[in-house]
């Protein structure tokens, strides 16, 4: 067992885009561990957008990243030095671990431990893990689509977009999607369930292209990205329509965020936005992978990921994943599987 | 019985703010009754910011008026002939009447009879009608305030706003408003319920206003202004938080509607907007019928109209209500009460 942790320091708070001058690598000794300790060998980690506001000193619902720390994400690690006797050396575990090759977990806190052999590991990161019940979560509970209404998705093809529109074609919903490039709108619509996907960076108008795909107006949109995107949906919107607000991506990096105009659509439509954080609906935790895995049993869902290798890696796989780089979940991977 | 009938035509579509010569007054003769018409002599009648919107020809959830026609508007008048057994002469309605002395309703469609001891026939336009309702339904069904939670209402003193402030602290609220004159500030803390009402055209900004006034954050806000205001309500809610979107009056007669910057807030908050327009709840007007008359027998309710006489003062008015410059419910008063 290697003495030494390779990690990812939080090294300068970013103004407008994150830069790799952001984050430091470095080495540093493995601590001791104390009674209720324990440590893991990290196996893979996520990188989420929700990340860019904890790197902000602004108030936002995620507690802020401290300069000079460790960054943290959700990851699967194994266990291999424990002073916890509910967490043995060999439990493969899912919690909040740091950017870095092994974590010492205070007190054993807030790890849940994963069945290895029920899917790839990675998956409890994704389509298993928050980003997947995020998608379910806020498609099913928020947006309650009904069968021939049409849902659109602003970011079709990554983490949770994928589900959502797997979801919402399995609901009997008109699925459309935009992403960046017109590799993922392809695989949005030969894989995750979308009827048309437009790659939003060759409209002109994202108003103009949402009521060319849209035909019949917007029932239920998924909110990813924000700014000038939110603007055209409200725009296109049917009454009743419920908008689940997830993210707003498009806004995290911007010092003064863009205007809406169109909020009166609200009021003409009596349509509904409400901002959820899936961190506070885990009591949904069992229905949810409940409803997937048999999904995935019936050969219904299919999952895609983009592997960055290795924790150096993690600056610019995090930062790729803001400007929309990768395809699918953005996975780091740091260390083997469990022999 | 009169053969001439005074009436108010839509003679121009304003852009921007409404102006007088959008109306045409002028003298017609009365039609003659087909069978199932009803005739009435008009009473009172009301004048409500929605209308704003149906002179343009934008889309929007009423439909819009027609140039040349004779305007319309809820009003409670006396059938004084009637081809219509179900409407017989010396019923007091309420229903969608013209801006007129003499409106002959086809099929005497939409009328509905209304107690004229019961209350002032002016209340079924106000605090017992569409405004009052308007009120009720929002703040309860949307804004669902709990005890001890501050409720903020943008249009303090308007036809709806007083509704709203009154039944917010029956509900156990801190409730505050705010409105366009000192006037009507004090009068809303004095009669409405209110524990502060600001005047919004006194503050340097509307965000440090709400900050000083809501030290612990809004829970429910009741909107009837938009733009400027609703932007500086988003940077001020809670968790949770709640805003039933009624009205945006301050965007109506702006060619271009003013921008939110603070949409983010909603996903940070977990809170939500949602559009709603009454006429779209009538199933709940038993309720509230029994409501407001329960908690009027117990004197709890206050209420304030501004009366302008005759139908000649119908844009005046009109034009005055969309400026703020009515105190209470504005009405209109066509004709004498039924002997």
């Amino acid at each position: 067992m290697t003495d030494t942790n390779r990690r990812v320091i939080f090294a300068k708070r970013p103004e407008g885009w994150v830069t790799p001058d952001c984050f430091r690598v470095e080495d540093a000794p493995i601590p001791d561990l104390a009674d209720g300790d324990v440590l893991t060998r990290n196996i893979v980690m996520s990188v989420d957008p929700y990340m860019r506001g904890r790197m902000s000193d602004r108030k936002s619902y995620a507690a802020g990243f401290e300069l000079g720390e460790t960054m943290n994400a959700g990851a699967v690690g194994e266990v291999i030095a424990s002073k916890n006797k509910n967490v043995p050396v060999g439990t493969v575990v899912n919690g909040m671990l740091g950017w870095e090759t092994h974590t010492l977990v205070k007190g054993g806190a807030g790890l849940m431990p994963v069945d290895a052999r029920a899917a790839p590991l990675s998956y409890y990161l994704g389509i298993l893990g928050m980003p997947g019940f995020t998608g379910y979560y806020g498609l099913l509970n928020i947006g309650e689509p009904k069968p021939g209404e049409t849902v659109y998705v602003s970011a079709a093809s990554g983490a949770v977009g994928q589900v959502v529109g797997q979801i919402a074609r399995i609901k009997g919903c008109r699925v459309v999607g935009s992403a960046g490039d017109d590799e993922k709108c392809a695989w949005a619509m030969e894989s995750c369930g979308y009827d048309v996907c437009f790659n939003y960076k060759k409209v002109d108008s994202y108003a103009k292209a949402l009521r060319e795909h849209c035909p019949d107006g917007i029932d239920v949109y998924f909110e990813n990205v924000g700014g000038e995107m939110l603007d055209a949906v409200l725009a296109n919107i049917n009454p009743y329509a419920r908008i689940a607000l997830c993210g707003m991506i498009s806004q995290y990096n911007l010092v003064k965020p863009e205007g809406i105009s169109n909020i009166q659509s609200l009021l003409i439509n009596r349509a509904m936005i409400r901002g959820f954080i899936i961190s506070e609906h885990f009591d949904g935790l069992p229905g949810f992978i409940a409803d997937m895995t048999g999904w995935m049993k019936e050969g219904k869902l299919k999952y895609r990921e983009t592997v960055a290798e290795g924790i150096d890696s993690a600056p610019a796989a995090f930062i790729g994943m803001l400007k929309g780089e990768n395809f699918g979940k953005q996975i780091i991977r740091v260390g083997a599987d469990p022999a």
